[in-house]
């Protein structure tokens, strides 16, 4: 045993100290939650697939990313996403599968990047999706913004915004410039947007040899701003009659009025013309969420709605949609800006401390009363002395420690402590577990 | 689009349907309350580590059925168990974390094993264990029965039984019988005679030429029945004097005493002098946990104590003690013999089916009403008639429907109907929501 290997583990994976996992859980169990009330059943696919399943469509950074192996005759890999996974199993569990079917998944992910700030390996994503069989009404389309709203709410990080577009409503806008080639470039372009600035966002366009006049109309087309009203009237009053474009415009108007009825604060959500999200994926509407003190952050709960998740496995059409959150980026970020920070040292409601051996009888007595009330009570067993014991309990952030000594056993009592204020009492056994409620 | 790729995945990979999966989160969901009554810290390592991390200490087997890979110039491996990580994780955090330190991980491990029934190749663990610091007093020995008797009684699939035994009783008594040496093989041996039966322990045993007298002597040990307090009374007055076998019958003892201070059943819990749990990872008290009425389940929650988790990678000496439920396969086998079965088809509490389209807003406040007292209701938004819209319920087993129509909006009620007896009544938006409490 001379020989120690050094504990470590890999750049980009993150690992948490209890106390960070508490408030990392805690995150899950909410979002989780919200998921839930929404009506999604819960989903949990192989980390490992075979490999044509996960590269079926994927291509450039994804196959240079995945971590691909081989095992016997089988040449596998871990998935990078929710997404194609759920492709390949609704695909494959179709005729088992209620439609719409909502499924939701909080899963790792794995992604063999350069290490890089804020960049992960392995990290989990809180996906939902609806699934349409044939068709998916528009409605959906409302429902996403109200659940993104429900989660933020309840994390609380401060105030958010929805950032709503239609990629019909871009890619028809496209059209009409005679820019239907150049759509994808240019909206990856546009993506970028918020990151490099209108000037840069100019000079690239011009790069790809788009005359000065088209420049003008994306630019002033992407600086439409105002109410939603005034977005949607500014949007139907340009000149634009592609077709696509206005069956774009229609989802988006319809999609704002649906949202207002899940009543959403009016400040929570907007049209933004600026975000496409992804290159070919998504066909109609689409979603960003920010938190308005912290931009930099970038968006935090991204997703939209695609025309046909599982075209590479099946010929059924599926359309859906759907949205994740990239949790372990989001929590690092929030903890780094502050937004977040550890509560809870434990989960504990109490720590039972005997004074000594001689009464465990009684000790596991009022341990198993509490635990029987939903509490959670630890007991400290150690045989050290009462600073030792108490250094324990401050350590985890304890907030009430139960003494017992002999003298509580004859009163059949227990004396509280309350770490926070510092004050004392006996306590009937009896009445303990009220102490709590 | 014409190549479609075959959508499957890997055998020996548990992948459910949503009624299942729902049927299994709620497994998991009632042991992570468990170990969180009792004090434990949640824990969540990487999935992928370096290889010289986890095969610090592994041989044989576990190196052949581990998932390991190349990535850049990293020798990259899946974990196979939940326990070297933890080590690894002591060794490394050790100046922040808090002893006796008590933490659970529920998660994903991988063994690429051959597939054969019963065996998964990815599959969860749901582990506790409790490191001290030097030292580790005895009493968490008991308290790890206590823990296994509230999960499996909150788990509700029948009658258990927790054996414990300890492994200073039984090198004890083979360095007694100078069988030091082989000890481990005979303990292997007859680790496995619930399996294969007396007979073959014994023609296993004399294959190894171990004399008829030892064979009859070890034979006659592993046949010590009755009480736990009959046995102890056996193990004290057989002659052997060795010193490791009476410190190990003074820990049994008293770990048997202890256990009935936490409150457990006298039937859940016994001395069974034949469990040995693996070769040479336990030093003191092991466990293993029957389902009484499915005896060839095997196992179902097993564990013990150890000298020292961290050897691989510190000089610190840390004990502890530990059990671990291997719940992928459990959940199989309880599906199997019928122990458990699906009854949710869905989490949802209520679906609201709207009548027509004109009255969303009416239809989405009694959905907010609802969620927003904790309640899970989901919409149907399609637009398909009333029989394909309680087909969607029927399909989902909801056990309530809310139809709204435009007489329920100009009342501002809504009519409620039980899908179990079918039953329906008009009931006021306002006390909507105690219907479901």
């Amino acid at each position: 045993m001379a020989n120690k290997v050094q504990p470590k583990i890999l750049p980009g994976f993150m690992e948490l100290l209890p106390e960070d996992q508490i408030l990392f859980n805690s995150m899950v169990d909410k979002i989780r939650s919200v998921y839930e009330k929404f009506g999604f059943l819960p989903l949990d696919t192989p980390v490992i697939e075979y490999s044509e399943i996960l590269l079926a469509k994927a291509g450039g950074e994804t196959e240079k990313q995945i971590y691909r192996f081989n095992k016997g005759d089988n040449d596998l890999s871990l998935r990078f996403d929710l997404t194609v996974p759920l492709a390949r199993y609704v695909a494959q569990r179709y005729p088992y599968l209620t439609f719409p079917f909502k499924r939701y998944q909080i899963g790792k992910v794995f992604r063999g990047e350069r290490p890089q700030k804020g960049r992960f390996r392995e990290f989990y994503q809180c996906d939902i999706d609806v699934i349409g069989n044939e068709n998916l009404p528009l409605v959906y389309d409302a429902e996403i913004p109200a659940i993104i709203y429900a989660i933020f709410k309840e994390l609380d990080f401060g105030p958010f915004i929805i950032r709503i577009n239609n990629r019909k409503v871009l890619n028809g806008f496209f059209k009409s410039l005679d820019l239907t080639d150049e759509a994808t470039e240019i909206l990856r372009i546009i993506d970028k947007i918020d990151k490099i600035g209108e000037d840069n966002v100019k000079e690239e366009l011009t790069d790809m040899h788009i005359d000065a006049q088209k420049i003008e109309t994306i630019l002033s087309f992407i600086r439409i701003k105002g109410s939603n009203e005034e977005i949607i009237k500014s949007l139907k009053n340009n000149g634009i009659n592609d077709e696509t474009y206005l069956e774009g415009v229609n989802e988006l108007e319809e999609v704002i009025k649906l949202i207002s009825s899940f009543g959403l604060d009016k400040d929570a959500y907007t049209i933004d013309l600026t975000i496409a999200r992804g290159l070919d994926y998504y066909t109609g509407t689409v979603y960003e969420t920010n938190l308005k003190e912290y931009p930099k952050l970038g968006s935090i709960c991204s997703g939209g709605r695609y025309e046909n998740l599982t075209g590479y496995y099946t010929d059924q059409k599926l359309p859906g949609i759907g949205i994740s959150i990239g949790l372990t980026r989001l929590f690092s970020q929030l903890k780094e800006e502050g937004i977040i920070s550890t509560t809870k040292k434990s989960l504990i409601d109490t720590l039972i401390v005997p004074l000594d051996e001689e009464n465990m009888d009684y000790v596991l007595e009022v341990a198993n009363r509490l635990r029987d009330k939903g509490l959670k009570a630890d007991v400290y067993y150690g045989t050290k002395g009462m600073k030792q014991k108490m250094k324990y309990a401050d350590k985890l952030g304890v907030p009430y420690v139960i003494v017992i000594g002999s003298d509580e056993v004859s009163n059949k009592v227990v004396t509280l402590k309350n770490m926070v204020t510092g004050e004392q009492e006996v306590v009937q056994i009896d009445s303990l577990t009220s102490k709590f409620c």
